[in-house]
């Protein structure tokens, strides 16, 4: 017998990052602690939260702020998620062996243990956000995670623009993905493009959630990086979207925030029973979508 | 060479359709007049304009209804397409065979000649949509037909739920997908979730826009059919979006009307090189989206 509970408190960290990658792990952890207090039971951390996002440059001295997993920051955060009884996703930039790293994020549960591992599929490489250099593209597929909360999928950052991505999280049986993240405004765009892009942002998970019927949150950072020329700013707006694609909470664009969101999960199947689109697809006709492009 | 021009300009007609046939095929030919006067080149009909949407019941003689490809109605418009000198979308309740019927729509070229047939491949069948009793799901897959303005696909009403139908038409080299669409309130929902029924639409589709760089319209009707208990009302609402996901135009809820819409081809590669998802898709990874479910 199925013994899940109806719902679950999700803690989303919002926070700006320093130079320090010490600093950001002790913030992570009063965050945490902030989250849990307030009654979170599974905490997610934004995109590469140990540091400033580094991509912004390509620079090989870079290459040493990976760490294994497990590794130093999961050491601390397993025994922080055993403390407290929370889960925690924790995104890392990992090196898995001397010239292969990865933007991966991990599971954490309650009881410390690593529930496993994904790797960052999608990976972008443009101004200042040159991750090719430094990511090999994730092995692990889509993967969902079971946790004392439901099933649960992490995508990270630009996964969020691939319906396919959000697809498979669902086909595989998630109740939740959560997506941390770590995109802004180039400030010169900003003035003519910026609400545009984050409103294209939104719109884009929030089709996930409806489409697929499932909880979708968004972990950004906040905060400029970067001197003037080649900076960011990163326009946090954190989010949790219902299966019907409605934003129950969403932090500010430009500060630190915690946000501590109760999920019905009931309501995942009320939506699908209402608008089924998985009795509807046509899996015979879909071959398509492994195929590059369709010129021939 | 290719000398395709850098816009097309899109007519949609968004209707109120009355229970005689031939009162809306003569509404459709003074709409398209209209349209063609203010300069649209291509324009789309809502889904089976012919008739109100009989799918509210299930009754075996309303298959009457049904018409052959090529038949009355597009012998009445091909000839309309020549003299105009537009390229019209014609969706259409189609008799293949007798006892064998579609949800379809055709493809008329500005002179008059057939382009090609879409069957829709997502078929609903829920209260007052019971599609399921009318129509055999589509076997012509998702098709992107040359016009003189650029390739486009057609796709049909529950179809633009499915992200899979838009991520093939673009595969396939749409620069625009059009979604002929008959969708409404059920009146006793309409207070407590009709506008979130209504965003809900609009933010699929715009998803899709986004996601694939490429132009999205949505043709739907409007008025209220029905008796009291079984009626639905029609939203209106038909739009047009531009491949970063933002609204040219739209119509209202609740009045006919014919929009006339610029859509800037170049857009489209330029959304592409800014956020170049295709670049990106994981072709590797997705095997699984040919499954029913990933319970394996």
């Amino acid at each position: 017998m199925h013994t899940q509970r109806s719902s679950f408190r999700l803690g989303l960290v919002q926070m700006a990052c320093a130079p320090d990658p010490n600093e950001n792990l002790e913030k992570a952890r009063w965050r945490i602690r902030e989250a849990a207090a307030r009654g979170a039971q599974l905490v997610c951390l934004p995109e590469l939260f140990r540091s400033q996002y580094f991509c912004r440059q390509e620079d090989p001295d870079l290459f040493a702020l990976a760490e294994p997993i497990p590794g130093p920051t999961t050491e601390v955060l397993s025994s922080l998620a055993r403390e407290l009884g929370v889960a925690i996703v924790a995104p890392l930039f990992e090196r898995r062996a001397p010239g292969l790293y990865h933007n991966s994020a991990v599971l954490i549960l309650p009881d410390g243990s690593l529930a496993g591992l994904y790797r960052k599929m999608h990976i972008p490489h443009d101004p200042l956000y040159f991750e090719k250099y430094y990511f090999t593209p994730g092995d692990t597929g889509i993967r969902v995670f079971a946790t004392p909360f439901g099933p649960v999928a992490i995508l990270i950052c630009w996964d969020q623009w691939f319906p396919e991505a959000a697809r498979l999280a669902a086909l595989a049986g998630a109740d939740l993905i959560v997506y941390p993240t770590a995109i802004g405004w180039h400030p010169s765009e900003k003035q003519t493009d910026g609400a545009a892009q984050l409103d294209a942002w939104l719109t884009v998970q929030r089709a996930h959630a409806i489409a697929n019927g499932v909880f979708v949150a968004a972990v950004n950072r906040t905060g400029r990086e970067g001197p003037p020329g080649s900076d960011l700013e990163f326009w946090g707006s954190s989010f949790v979207a219902d299966p019907f694609g409605r934003i129950l909470a969403q932090a500010p664009a430009d500060k630190e925030s915690t946000l501590v969101v109760e999920c019905h999960r009931p309501l995942i199947e009320q939506t699908r029973r209402h608008w089924p689109f998985f009795r509807d697809r046509r899996t015979d006709a879909y071959h398509g979508l492994l195929q590059r492009w369709l010129d021939e």
